[in-house]
Parts: C-alpha cells; structure tokens; sequence
C-alpha cells in the first residue's frame, strides 16, 4: 500500500523538492522490497515519479532487469544507514531500516543522472548523529510580545494558530517530506519559553501534538515537545515542582507514560531551565542533573531523551558589575555537573557562550564534559542574523563551528552524540522560509546535521540543483555569487571583530550600538574614547579564555594569537591596536562597514540579472527584500561609523562620509 | 431640587475634597438664592457639608442673619466670574451664573475658618481664560501598544475600557467635582491618536459621549471629543477628506450637528491631523488653517470651538540630516498661517518646541501669531518626568512657562487666549493618578489655568490645606520639602542643561542616552568626545534661535548669554565649556547627577517621617514608589555619568565612582 505523496497547498512553493527534482528516478523501472511502513513511503514517492516522467514501479521482481533496485535486507546499517553500488546496469540500495531505504531514495534523487550511469564500488551512508532535530520556537497562543512564532520570521506557525492546532496537516506531512530529503528526523513543535497555553500540549491537549507526529511519522521524523519544568505544580496541581519528591517522580512518570499512549514513537521533551524566566530546579535547591535526570527516568522506559538546555545565565546582571561574564556561564553551570546526567539525558548547548551573534567562538562547554552527550545548537531562524530579510546564509558559519576541535582529536561534529539541533527557520509563509534563499539555511542545517564535516559549497550545489533541477549554468554561478559569501557580508556590517550585540534591543533588528550596553542581559562591549572590546583574559579579564582546553586557551588569551575576527570577543583595545591584517581596529571598522555595503549592493546587482531564471514570485519578493537590506546595511554601516567616530575622534583615512 | 453630592466608589481617595475640607461651611448657616442647574448643584454641596457638621442651609431668606450667603445676581461676572465680601458677620458669594456661583463655594471652601473671620472689602474673581482643559489620552479599545490609555500612569481610564464605556458615571461625576474645585472646566474624553473604535465616538457611539457629558455637567465641565481628520471617509464613505470639498463640508455640517442634538452644551473638537501618522490637510494639499476651518465651521452655528494642534513635524527625519530641526517645525508651519484661521478654530501649542521634556524653552510659536488664539497645552500624566513613579511637581515647571514673556508685553499666561490645557494624569486609579502625590499637579494645574500668575508654593498650600484639612503643622512641611524641588531634582539626574531626550524609546521611562540619537523622531545630543548640544543659533546653527523675538533671540543666539540650563538646547559646546556657575559642562553633569539621586534620598527620608500622618495606604504607596524613583535615579545616575565619562575622558573632579 504506497503512500501517497503529500499535496502542498495551492502557492506553497516545492522548494528543493520540485516534481522535475526526480525526473531521473520518475523515468526508470525501479524494483522496491521489503515490509516497514516507510517502505510505503517509498514506495509512494517513486510511484508519484514514475506517473510523471513515465517509468515503472513494481515490489516484486518479474520481469527485470531493474534500473533501481530499492529493498530492506542490509544487516548492520542501522535504522537510518543506507548501502548504494551499482553494477550490471542496475543501481541498488539496501538498507536495514525503512527510515534508512528512505534516505538512500533521496540520496538516488540528489544523484539525478549520474546514479545511473556507469559501475560503482559499494559505498555506506551513516548519518553522524542519531538525532538531527528542529526546535520551532513555535507558541499556540498568540503571545503578547512574542507572537504566534518567537523569533519567526516566515509567517505563521505550520502547527498552531491563534490558541488552536492549525489543522493543516497535509502541510505538516509536506514539511516532514522536506525535512526528510535533507536529513532532519525530529522535530519539536513548541517554543522553549512554555506558556500557559503551551504547557497543556503535555496532558490534556496531547491529542493535538499525536496529530502532529502521525503526519510527520511516514517521512521519519519523530516529534518532540518543550515541557514546562513546573509542570507538576500548573498541570498536576502538587504544592512543589522538585525534582527529588516522590509525588513529582510519580506524575512526571504518569504524565509521561500517557504521551506515550498517544505517540508511541515519541521522541522526548526539550527543557529551558532556570533561564530568562522559565521555572527550573534552583527553586529547590537542586541542580540541573537533578531536573534533567528526573525527566530522564519518566522517558527511560519508553526509550525516549530529554534534551536540557545549557543556556543558563544571569539575565538580571548589573551592567556595572565588571566580574560577572555572562560567556562563563554555561560552563560554570555545567561542568561540575559531568558524570551526573542520566544516559537518555542530553545536554543541548548553543555552539557559542552568548546567544547566536554573527561571530561567536565555540562555546568551551562542548568537549569538556567527557562523560555527558551534548548536543550542539545553531540558529537557523535568522534572528541575528538579518530576520530573513537579508540575506545570510549560515553554512559557512556553522561548518567551521563543526570543525572545530576543542581539543587536539575530536572536531565538534563528532562530539555532538547527543545530536544537532537547529531553531526553525520555517513557518506558514508560502515560501517556507519568508526570504526564499532562507530555504538553504533550512537545507544545509540538514546535510550538515547528517555529515558535520560536509563542504558547505558542495550542500549549497545540492540545494541549488534540487531546488532549480532545469536551471543553466548562471543561475548556478549567480546564487553561488549572492549566497557564498553572504554570512561575512553580512558580519562586516554589523558589529564588529566578534563584540556582538549592538542591536536595537528587544526585536534585535537594526544598529543600536548601545542599546545593550546598559541592560542587565550580560552583553557590553565597554567602547570608550579609547578603546573597544570585552577582556575576557585569564590574565587581567574574566576569566574567560581559561575555560578552553590548550591550545585555545593560550591563543586567545594573547591579543597577539587571538584570531583577529574574535579579538573584540577577548581583549579590550586600543582603537590604534593593528591587527593582522595590518590595519587598525577603527580603520578595520570604517573600512568593513563601506566594504559590506558595497558588497549588498553588488549581490543586489547579480539577483537583478536571474529575473528570467528563478520564477517571477521568486524573483520579485528577493528583489524587494534586497531593496531593505540594502537599506538597513547602510543604516549600519552608518550607525556603526558614526558611533566610532564620534568616540575615538579617529577620521576614516579615505575621507569617506561618516556623519 | 438639590443635586446629591456624588458618592466615589468604596475604597476611591477623596483626593483634594475630604469631608473635613466642608467643616467650616458645614457648620454655619447659609443662604442660597437663585434659580440655575448649577445653584442646585452649590445646594446639594453646602446640604451634604450641612448633614456632616450640624449647620443649616435654606433656598429663602426667613430667619436670618445667615453665615453665608450664594446667590445669583451680580452682573458682569461673566459666566464663571463670582464676588466675595464680608460685613456684619455675613459672608457673601455673588455670581452672574450657576457656574460662577459654584467656582465662588469653592472659593470660600478653600478659605475655610479664614472665610468666617473680620470684615473685607469686596474682591471679584474671574478665570483668566474661558477655556481651562484636561485632555485625556484615553483609548475606548485597549490599543495593542498604547494600551488603555496612551501614555497612562494611573490605571485604566475613567471613561473607557476594552472597547467599551465603562458605565461608572459616579466615579466620572466624581471626577467632575473634583475638578470643578480646582477651576477645570472642560475635558476632552478621547485620545488624539483617534484609531478605529474611537473615531466612531462622533458618529453611532455619540450617546456614550452623552452619558459622559450629563455626568460632568453638574460641575460646569463640559466635554469636548477627539476627532479623526478622515472621519468623512472612515465613517461617511465619502472619497475624500478635502477640506474644500462640498460633501466634506456638508458631511461635518452634519455630524456635528446630530453631536449637538446629544450633547447641546458640547465643547467641540480637538484634532491631531498631518502629525506622527494622524491623516490631515496635508493629504489634499491644503493648509492647516484649511483644516481648522473647516470643522470650525461645522461647530460655528452651535457655538462650539475646535482646538487643533500645533504638532505637526517631520517624525520620519533622517537622523543623518542636520538641516532639519524638529523644533523649528511648529513655528515653521504655522506662522505664515496668522490671521486665517476662524474665529472659532484656536490653535493648541505645546509649551515646548520638543514635547514635554523636563526642561525645554517654551515654545516661539506662543506669541507669534498674533491673530490667532492660542491654547498651550502642558502634561500632567508624567510621560517624560517619572511616569507617576517618581515625585515630580511640575508647578513651578508650568509657572516659568506661563510667566515668560516672548516680548516686553504680555506673558505666556496673558497670550493663552484660547484657554489652557493639560493632558491628564488622572484614571482608575484608587489615588485618580497612580502616584498618590501626582495629585497635586492636577490641581496645580486647575488653579494656574484659571489664575496663571498665581504663585505655585501657594497653590500647594491650598492643595495640602484641602488634601489634608486636619493635618499638624509637620505634614504640610514635609509636603513641601518632598514636593516644592522635585521637577528640579528630576530634572538633576536625567538629561542635562536641556538637551532633552535620552530616554529608553516607546516606553520614555528609564535613561538611554543615545536611544533616540539615531532614530528617525528629530531628537538628537550629538555628543562625541570633545562636546555635546544642539546648535540652533541662526549664525552656525539650525536657526531656531532667530524664531524668537528680541530680547530671546539674542539672548540664546550666543553661548555667553544663553541660560545654563538650556544651553545644550542651543549650544553644542565642549565638555569644559564653563557654565555661569563656573562650573565646566561635564563636571555640571556629574554633581548634578550625584546631587539629584542625593535629593531623592533625602525626600524618601522625609517621607518616611511621616508616616503616621497620612494614613497608612497612602504612605506605603508613596514609600514603595520612592524606592522605585530611587532605583531608578541611580540609574540615571550611573548610565548619564559613565556616557560622559567614556566619552570625554574627563574624570570626576571629586573622584566619584563613575562606571
């Protein structure tokens, strides 16, 4: 019984999952074995192929031979690994999972022609990480301040609406068939901050999320859900929340066991703790391996995780108080707590110390709890990064934080086992992703979540060839040209050197270079008549630089080894300091906020040239939203400029305009 | 038929007219001639004091001699004028109408004994101005980011809430009285941001109106409405709003005359047009005086008046562009217009060229048009001057205003032709304003709206001696000494020497000094490292000076001559610029910043002392917002100082701790 491949509504875009995308497969005459509902999945899809591009699909074998062999049988794969070879004429892949035969479909997909052609020699497909996950900061009621999304920048949530499930479960289905052919098998469907509303989803509104999971479950993604820790207290009525009372142990265990009535394959709850607000275990004098454990042994019999999220810090900080640095925090928090976690507890750390700024370095947490499962999260959302109005794309970014080796052997990708994460950047916009080039943020955050050492470039060429499967040459050159470069455009102008912040604060959309400065949210950058930049030396600092491991912990430590885009992260210095490349850092700055503008708008320039080869609608709405990055590029080329320039007193050695 | 003394709900602050006010005409004998709704009103008023304190009041004159006697009678008066005299043991109020009569009990209520006492010649007493405003910032539907009630520190609104009329007409009665015993006698019951609901006040919700304006007839306040610019296309389905249109003309004709059937004694309309998004004439490329004359004409015939004003700017300026200056914009947009606008149509200034900064130079605009009546408007609900937070009394604040001179002639108080108006501070509030001490400057601004030149420490001796008719000797000290300073301690520990602004954006509580330094809204400081202030001498600088006339044009033409405390307003001069003080720009700012959160120590120490002589819900209140004020102040404090500081270098001559 094929299942049949999900309809998007009317004007939702396809994107990297257009019909022309499986012209290759959609000609052949595929042979499919093997009994797993997924298998149906498959089934379905090269079925849906072959009606439009006029091949064959059978799951017996009769009258071969097959171009496309498509069956389980593989021992030693796992659930998710596939096998591909071809020889003879026929390409076969075999996999011991149905999830895993999914995968290798798509893997045929991305091949297009080329798996056709020729012989190859076995090769194995295993994804990195058993968890590859989307966080949607999703909320179901509308919240006040926040919205349906909290830092959504694409429409609506896919899930909810205004207090109510959405409904629109043939979307959702088409959202897990996306996220399937990029590699992203779990999703959480609510935000991390649980509200009144949302904390219901847990008990009496169950019903609501098993929805969710039955139409996510036939592309092999399981579905997750963000638990208020007190729970017991507003949901279970109990005087106390704490993780060492029985009664608590007793209705988490309860609780617990009636999700899983509802979504057998449930993949877990996702914690905020202690954090901005959310209630958590210091309440009682407990620490977080507490909470993260009693969580742990409500899941452990059904063999489901909880991810606990390290983002703890004091949020109430005095801005005058120079020894308290929010960037220690998760490591302070943490790193005495290694040994305690339970097994099916996995500490979700984001990939730097602050908060998905530009420029972060890697949070020190990660690799140094050996006995403790992290995993990693980035931002895909665009919350920092331009809100989707501008265009970023984040590969780059998150590619060199997966190669980082905090110590000499492990690069992050592998020390992630707890899994990688990424904050949606999706929602009920008719491109997804609200910018249509968002779409590849969405894109490589899967690819890489399956292979963390994967080049970027070549995930941005499967994206490219997925989503324009018909597209000539200079739509490929002219997306690499707007796109490869787009997360150091967009870093040049904006804060600089690694110091972060400097957003209006609140909604984080345009310049406010101080408008973090005298907040209680931990994120100053000190700048005075003379100098820039946080000293988070062990030296004379806070300590900071001495939570790495060598050798990072001496590079950093130094203004002369720090990598000159983290050096305002570190070091406090003169404007006149000169860095590596040999200029000054207020020459730096003034020359980095021209040169970002200018490279706005010549991608500006390039995207006017693909009017003819990416689709009117497309087309039209990335033009629009170049006109107001352009816009608020040199607002904060201008802001940043004029802020340096009033304060160091230093002119621009090219006598450019600053105002 | 005497009128019943309105009842506040159980649990309503009496405010300025306690029971124990009544005492002295609640024990004598009084008279009461005359045939008027408001005579029943001074019945209802002098019977209920009666009922309380053993005296006795008759309509006819039978067993005399009598106390006290009110009558009507007098000519001469004017509607609201009333004489007082004394002789053989009789005092006696005389007015040419109900409301004069009303105004003249009170009058001999505030006397008190005093009133009883000796023999005096006669004294006439008449309101400098017919019009005597509170406008009221109040929306009928909560609005999503103004809320209940724009810029509101009190609660909800009296007469609104969450979309509907709230019914309690005698708690609006209430307020009706209260402000008839400080001389108000209008109120304005809508915002005038007029958005979607209550735009629909003029047109099918007129009868809610009504109720309110039958509510505070009794007390001689009549009401006026808030009007959108666009009513004829929003609620008449005309195409245009243009002032010179014969439907637009007609369709006004009309609405306003069917207000005048619900309402015949209605004031008339305040209009907010081309000004921080409101629609205006602007739209039809006509004039403001185009504008104005056209609702006046609608009113003309019904002998109502429409206040239109004067805050029109460009509120999207490029922050980049130092040519335009905001407070150029009002004289700028309305001079050419002297001596077109009707006779009915008066024209409300704000008392500033900004919009109710703590210390502005009033506004060149009064004074200039010499054929137009003026209305100025202050601020009561404190938006930019602790927000009923902080103790801020803005008597001597208004008194200056009122008191300036623009030439030799007349002064600011004399010029106000079209009347005097306030936006209120008042709401639902228990204590009417939020901060129970804010009372204050609600009467403040009754008394120097009828009497401008009254002197402010006076009317606070009134205020108290009303407020706290029983009170020793003590209270009334403390009162003066947490209340006489308190707009120049404020005006201490935030902005300095007039340059304004440097509020958190929105909100406009709480310091950030370059919050609007890069914003579109016109309000700029430029500091940088060697100076900070605003140049506008018409020699170097934006030229606003020169919208003065002599002697102020010179006078704040040159740095030499111009007055500390507005010297950042028209000066941009270096941090050791010497003030007149001889103290340097920065070290102004720093010991008035140490000296302001001083002040406020010392008032809460005061206040403190007087807790038994209060009462003990009002001392809490006022004890618990003066830890606020204080929190607050230090924050002032510490974030103006350390800007300074990083900015200029220059360290505190005393040592200080600056951060």
């Amino acid at each position: 019984m094929s299942l049949p491949v999900p309809v998007p509504p009317e004007g939702v875009d396809p994107a990297w999952l257009p019909s022309a995308a499986f012209r290759a497969v959609g000609g052949r005459r595929t042979l499919i074995r093997g009994s797993d509902p997924l298998v149906e999945t498959v089934h379905g899809e090269v079925a849906e192929a072959c009606r439009r591009f006029g091949g064959r699909v059978v799951r017996a074998a009769s009258d071969g031979p097959y171009d496309l062999v498509l069956g389980l049988g593989a021992d030693g794969l796992g659930e998710e690994g596939f096998a591909v070879a071809r020889s003879g004429g026929t390409t076969t892949v075999t996999a011991s999972g149905g999830r895993g035969l999914l995968y290798g479909l798509f893997h045929v997909v991305r091949l297009g022609e080329a798996a056709f052609r020729g012989d190859w020699a076995p090769e194995t497909h295993r994804p990195a990480h058993a968890l590859r996950m989307l966080d949607h900061w999703d909320n179901v009621a509308v919240h006040p301040v926040m919205g349906q999304v909290e830092r959504g920048y694409a429409g609506g949530s896919l899930f909810w609406e205004d207090g109510r499930a959405r409904g629109e479960l043939g979307r959702v289905r088409t959202y897990g068939r996306l996220l399937a052919a990029c590699g992203v098998n779990a999703v959480c469907v609510n935000n991390v901050n649980v509200h009144a509303a949302e904390a219901r989803l847990l008990t009496d509104r169950i019903g609501e999320v098993a929805d969710l999971a039955d139409a996510l479950r036939p592309y092999g993604v399981r579905t997750h859900l963000s638990v208020s820790f007190a729970a017991p207290i507003v949901l279970g009525g109990l005087p106390t929340a704490d993780p060492l009372d029985v009664s608590v142990r007793d209705w988490w265990a309860g609780a617990t066991r009636r999700v899983y009535e509802a979504i057998p394959d449930f993949g877990g709850y996702v914690v905020k703790a202690d954090s901005e607000g959310q209630p958590g275990p210091f309440a009682y004098g407990r620490s977080h391996a507490d909470g993260a454990n009693l969580l742990a042994a409500a899941l452990e019999p059904h063999g489901g995780t909880v991810h606990w999220r390290a983002f703890v810090y004091d949020h109430r900080q005095d801005w005058r108080d120079r020894t308290t640095d929010r960037a220690r925090a998760a490591y302070d928090h943490f790193v005495p707590l290694d040994g305690e976690f339970a097994a099916n507890a996995v500490l979700q750390v984001k990939h730097g110390p602050m908060d998905f700024q530009v420029r972060e370095p890697v949070s020190p947490l990660i690799g140094a709890m050996p006995s403790t499962r992290p995993a990693v999260e980035v931002q895909a959302t665009q919350e920092y990064t331009g809100q989707q109005r501008h265009v970023c794309w984040l590969g780059p970014m998150w590619s060199e934080v997966l190669r980082f080796r905090p110590e000499q052997d492990l690069c992050v990708g592998e020390l992630a086992r707890g899994g990688l994460v990424a904050v949606s950047n999706a929602g009920d916009d008719p491109f997804w992703t609200g910018h249509p080039l968002a779409q590849a943020n969405l894109y490589t955050f899967g690819r890489l979540a399956w292979r963390p050492d994967a080049e970027p470039r070549a995930v941005l060429d499967e994206w490219i060839a997925l989503t324009f499967p018909d597209a000539p040459a200079p739509l490929a050159d002219g997306l690499h040209a707007v796109l490869d470069g787009s997360w150091r455009t967009y870093e040049k102008y904006t804060a600089p050197l690694g110091v972060g912040w400097m957003v209006q604060p609140g909604h984080h959309y345009g310049p406010s270079v101080d408008g973090y400065e005298y907040s209680p949210w931990g994120t100053y950058h000190f700048a005075d008549r003379d100098g820039v930049g946080v000293d988070r030396s062990a030296a004379t600092g806070t300590g900071y630089a001495g939570q790495y491991a060598k050798p990072w912990s001496e590079l950093y430590e130094s203004r002369d080894t720090c990598p000159d885009e983290l050096l305002l992260f570190f070091h406090h210095v003169p404007y006149g300091h000169v860095l590596k490349s040999g200029k000054t850092v207020i020459q730096h700055i003034y020359d980095t906020h021209f040169e970002g503008v200018q490279e706005v708008e010549e991608a500006r320039r390039v995207w006017a040239g693909l009017a003819d080869l990416v689709g009117q609608g497309r087309h039209a709405r990335v033009a629009e939203r170049y006109e107001e990055q352009l816009r608020s590029a040199r607002e904060w080329r201008d802001q940043i400029n004029s802020y340096f320039f009033r304060k160091s007193g230093v002119p621009d050695e090219r006598g450019r305009r600053i105002y």
